[in-house]
């Protein structure tokens, strides 16, 4: 056994979280380190989705929108609060529903809707692409100057014109994370209000919303929160904007009295103005049980794991990869890594298939990226021994 | 056995798509006459699911999306196809995302942006509440003026300052289909666009989107499609519109090259533009199972048994509920029938429950309707009659 065998080990073995791992269906012989993009399946979901299609669908038909037992129609908000809890945030202003893609446009517009006299919308010049098309899409709709900036240029670039700040709480590409209480108070400094894009965040660490007084934020929830391909989105509004804030996606289930079926819209009170179009039942009861798996789980000690993990895989690499072509892109320093680790080497589009092959499962970012992504509830230290290992092999 | 009964019998027994019943998992003892809201449970779905959840999430994980006996990247173009074949629409122009709320914002937006000369957004009166208020929302977001007419006034309204047109196919609450190609062509003449809601056309009846010259329609999946609650919606764009036509929701999903990761929107060619966010695999997967239940299904047949069915439940209504405080709503001619039958009474919110607590399943829009649904793939003359019979027992 050797020294970094005899870690893994130990540090798995004193993991307070060990028990989690059996709380996900993880194939045999695969090192799954792509949670990051897709989370493996959480073993209470096969059953979950059985009861939605067989009892509430087949079943309760019509019905299930309001039994007791299927209550479809309280899914957005029911699951919202079960989210609001991952993020810091009371219950009451977290709804699930549509794509991160919707909610980003939606949240943006109502964000800068709140700042009728500002005509700047600050957003991060390397934010995930989506990101990117739709700030530039709400720009054009709302005659709003569209202004790019790095995390690190933002505080400079925060004048009195900035209507909304959009940044993500960790950069997809290189995994850092950003000081989200720091920007936020920054750019209420100038009066301006912040829409936080939680995709990398949302359950891969302890987020305080409320506490970080932040006005809006996005999320997906197929990432560390498993909720299955393509699972619907969250969107989180602070409750002291839920009286004034107008979104530009007035579907009927936000409405005041959805099935009165009046002829013009008045938003509901509170969150629910925050609904738009009918909840996709199937893949939310999905996400209702995989959310299962954070049940007793303190985030602080999760955070703690992923931190030993990414820091233990930078570890393996500095030891294994020394003089292979590799360079570590994700920061070193604890506090500004999310859950993932990022490498870069000239020849990662090749190396990141052949590491799956080999059965270590992580993604590339064109043109020189590999990304490895540790979910804390399922991925060990063996885990990262093995891929770092691995990516030795290949490239010896 | 009554003169009813006999009739109901021998049309049952000589009904050609007889055997499509069996496509569909009824609860015993149940008249579900509620499929214009939520259809019934698809046979082959649970197969599908459990297939979905264990084989290609939990085992295929992230290679899921690309893997041949998987393909998720595919399923919204995939989905589109298949519906394509019951709308009268050749391949590529339709796609499967999203809410119909979502769809409807993005396609009413898409279509104004063709016409930008032009200021005024026309639609009915009488929409479905989701259809008006995000009518207006555009209005709003592009400064158009947005006006409401029935459809019966729609041809005197039409004026060269019309830019879009948005109407139902068949009226939710009537169920009065109306006629698609003539409106179409009227539009057309005035140098409007048209956008149709097929929400409670797609899978009722024959729709010939292409032959009709038609722009642009959006619909949902849960009604006649059976798709289960919440499926996403899809959309019909016409080839001709797509080199030209702009979204809002620019997600990253309809960009020309979605894995470059660029910073610029750039639209995809054909229907892929039509894509918006990361789609609800697991939704979707329940979708195209239950699109199997149309399979060697001839429509123009459906739409005779469809006809067959409202109408000898009209039959049955006129019969039994005779002095009875009945009024059918719904017209009498059957080209002018969806595939509903929509009954006014004055205790409309109460006989519906009841009906419903004595196994016939249909739902009420307050004040004083009654709607039920028929889908011709399961439902059936008996159905009919018994609904109509046990109206009769609840107002005796």
């Amino acid at each position: 056994m050797t020294m970094l065998q005899g870690r893994a080990s130990e540090l798995d073995e004193a993991n307070p979280l060990r028990h989690c791992r059996e709380r996900f269906l993880l194939p045999e012989g695969t090192t799954y380190l792509d949670g990051n993009s897709l989370g493996a399946l959480p073993a209470a979901v096969p059953a979950a989705m059985q009861d939605a299609v067989h009892r509430q669908w087949g079943t309760g038909l019509i019905g299930s929108w309001f039994a007791e037992d299927a209550a479809w129609w309280g899914l957005p908000q029911r699951l919202g609060d079960r989210i609001g809890t991952l993020l810091g945030a009371a219950a009451g202003q977290t709804v699930v529903g549509d794509s991160t893609s919707v909610q980003i446009f939606n949240t943006l517009t109502a964000a800068a809707r709140l700042r009728p006299h500002r005509r700047v919308l600050l957003t991060d010049a390397g934010h995930f692409p989506t990101d990117a098309y739709l700030a530039d899409s709400v720009g054009e709709m709302l005659g709003l100057e569209v202004r790019r900036v790095t995390p690190r240029e933002l505080r400079a670039a925060l004048t009195e014109d900035v209507a909304v700040v959009a940044f993500p709480a960790v950069d997809f590409a290189t995994g850092e994370c950003w000081d989200i209480p720091g920007l936020t108070a920054a750019a209420h400094e100038v009066g301006a209000l912040v829409v936080w894009d939680l995709c990398h965040a949302a359950g891969a660490f302890e987020l305080a919303l409320d506490a970080w007084n932040v006005d809006f934020a996005v999320g997906c929830t197929y990432k560390y929160l498993s909720g299955g391909p393509g699972a619907p989105a969250f969107v989180y509004a602070a409750g002291r904007h839920h009286a004034t804030m107008r979104q530009p996606l007035t579907g009927w289930t936000g409405h005041a009295d959805p099935f009165a079926m009046r002829g013009t819209y008045e938003a509901a009170d509170g969150i629910g103005r925050a609904r738009i179009g009918t909840p996709t039942v199937l893949s939310m009861l999905a996400l209702e049980a995989a959310i299962g798996a954070f049940d007793d789980v303190d985030l602080a000690t999760l955070r703690a794991q992923s931190l030993s993990l990414t820091g233990f895989f930078i570890e393996c690499c500095d030891e294994l990869l020394d003089g292979r072509g590799f360079e570590t892109v994700t920061p070193r320093e604890p506090e500004r890594r999310g859950s993932q680790v990022t490498l870069r080497h000239p020849e990662a589009v090749k190396l990141v298939p052949a590491a799956a092959e080999r059965g270590v499962v992580g993604d590339k970012r064109e043109p020189d990226l590999l990304r490895y992504g540790f979910n804390a509830l399922y991925n060990t230290h063996a885990d990262a021994l093995r891929a770092a290992t691995v990516l030795a092999e290949l490239t010896a």
